[in-house]
């Protein structure tokens, strides 16, 4: 077990009827003024929006409105976030959507001191101060609702790219999963998705870590059981709930601590992906891609892994659990191909140069861009 | 699931050599001047107290000194450790020891600005300004090196009461399990029973809490497992560190989140009798009580304790479960009878009544003085 240090500042404000808590948070901080950061309309057609503005105007907060943040946020618009917060001189940024929404929040938070937003991402910035950052999230997925990291994609670089600081933990995050009961089913999934394979991603590195190793089954079986139920029930609210809490705790690091950096490298080839079909959520490429990730990668631990197929999959070998993986995912209606998600096969050596151009790749094994490609032509 | 609202600002630094990052990082803080209460002289013997000294004085860190605290502290002493921070206009408060040391610490960083300590603790006064708390964690148990919690003994009344305050969650503690190597056996066993006993407290509560349940389960599997590896190699550093990171992650909110609040009869059924024998530590206490409780209590949830004796104990039935407790109990060396820490048959009316002197005991069933007789005496 390795050393470590934890500590997760954020508020989280989790249940039913919730939501119309932010504003009495917010104000209570003495804010007065935010950036209200949203993504395309589903907020106002599921009542979060007029939920949140209602809870806000009670609570003498003004909100200036920002529009339209899509899926793998974009550098181009951050940019703009950022000059609008300057030109507002808010006070902080609210988040109200899922966790691309709360990443360019994060991004125009620690955008607003800072000469170019891009120099945080390629190492030339340090975070020195952000604004506070509040979320209500309204689709459980990238745990960005308790963690300190922001993800942005530099469209003119196709490249997806990653910030971490402290001051990037939400002050206050609000979790209504009843607001996640009319989301589209393949969003549910997605989340879903997302939250296994960065278990997966630090799990399957781990060997001496009994007490993380344990959480992490505990999370991976419970979100597999909790998108079964929702299968069958979709208003199953038991189930909803205990999703988004096994998703938040997933990513808010308290499930990982201990074990050493785990391996990314699944991430980053879906991040790759993501930068140049910015349409695919980061869920359904991992859907695609995990399954074959997960046989390539085992002969890096391979105790490990049959651990893992048989804790989580009830199978007796990596295989029968990969196998099993697979199953889950074309039960629930995850993509499965890549052809499903509208990659071609003249893309892949793209795919594998950017997967690759931060640096090596996998800590289970290292991938070249040629395992790459023929890891992604299994799945084409 | 309940609605719940969960925020845990400690930081805590986790494993070998981290001792010494005690004095940077009060510094850090701003704080010149702490009072360091510690117990008896055992972190002398153990390098523990050279560590921290040597560490505050590198960091221009000044400490006036208070030993002797025991298990199960007492209000006159705390009384008495509040008026010589007073006069010493200490900035903080270090505590240096297990639970019952952190512990005092708090009262004192609570009492400082009240007028008198009682006064929280029996509703008269809230704490509305604490000291800053920092703790050098000694021995794993109560989980108080992350929680908000503080337990003292009124021994003019024979009472053992709580104080909960979000002012009360240390900024930081340091765990470091290499130093609990040198521990007793039976004070390692004390911490894994009090932490065992604080789980069971909330699980045996829950049915639809699948995320709350499963990481709860994972927690004790996990700290069942890492005594018996413990027993076969005291010095087995990877299981008296995950030991220690379970006991931690077993009473600082986290994992009973969602939860309705537990039944902690047991708890308090202990506490009387600690408050009658202050040398009985709460772990031995509730060993001694532990097996019996469980059976009579599975009336009240009789499905989750199924659910118990199966996923923790591979176990058929509840007494199945119930035995295989006792007798990791016995393997494990604790003491199984209350004659083991000194309680004869002539105390249990006194005990029964001081469990019961806070108001109805029990949530899984409701127990009477008569029924807290005979569920001692099966333990005499």
């Amino acid at each position: 077990m390795h050393n470590f240090e934890y500590c997760n500042p954020t508020r989280l404000v989790f249940g039913r009827g919730t939501i119309q808590r932010i504003g009495p948070m917010i104000a209570s901080d003495g804010i007065h003024k935010v950036l209200l950061v949203a993504g395309g309309g589903s907020i106002r057609e599921n009542g979060v929006y007029q939920a949140v503005v209602q809870s806000l105007t009670a609570s003498g907060v003004a909100a200036m409105e920002e529009w339209g943040v899509q899926p793998n946020p974009q550098l181009g618009r951050a940019r703009l976030l950022v000059q609008r917060a300057r030109d507002e001189q808010v006070e902080a940024v609210l988040a109200v959507g899922g966790g691309s929404v709360i990443d360019m929040a994060k991004c125009v938070a620690a955008g607003v001191t800072t000469q170019d937003l891009w120099d945080l991402f390629d190492g030339k910035a340090l975070v020195e101060h952000a604004l506070p950052v509040f979320a209500v999230l309204t689709m459980s997925s990238t745990g960005s609702e308790m963690d300190p990291v922001a993800f942005i994609t530099n469209e003119a670089e196709h490249r997806k790219c990653r910030l971490e600081s402290p001051l990037l933990y939400p002050r206050a995050s609000i979790v209504d999963p009843l607001v996640q009961t009319s989301l589209p089913w393949r969003q549910t999934i997605n989340g879903a998705v997302s939250a296994l394979s960065h278990v997966m991603a630090t799990y399957l590195v781990g060997s001496f870590e009994e007490t993380a190793l344990a959480l992490n089954e505990a999370l991976m079986r419970t979100i597999i059981r909790m998108v079964d139920r929702l299968q069958a029930d979709h208003g199953d609210y038991g189930a909803r709930a205990n999703l988004a809490w096994a998703t938040t705790l997933a990513m808010n690091g308290v499930s990982s601590v201990g074990i050493e950096d785990g391996d990314w490298s699944a991430c980053r080839i879906e991040a790759a992906i993501s930068a140049m079909h910015p349409e695919v959520a980061h869920g359904a490429g991992l859907a695609v891609i995990l399954p074959a990730w997960t046989a390539w990668m085992q002969e890096g631990n391979p105790g490990q892994f049959q651990r893992w197929a048989r804790a989580v999959w009830n199978a007796g070998t990596v295989d029968e659990g990969v196998a099993a993986m697979k199953t889950a995912l074309q039960h629930w209606g995850a993509p499965t191909a890549l052809g499903d998600i509208g990659v071609t096969a003249g893309e892949l050596r793209d795919v594998a140069f950017a997967a690759l151009a931060e640096g090596p790749l996998g800590r289970l094994r290292t991938l070249t861009a040629r395992e790459v490609v023929e890891l992604l032509k299994e799945v084409l």
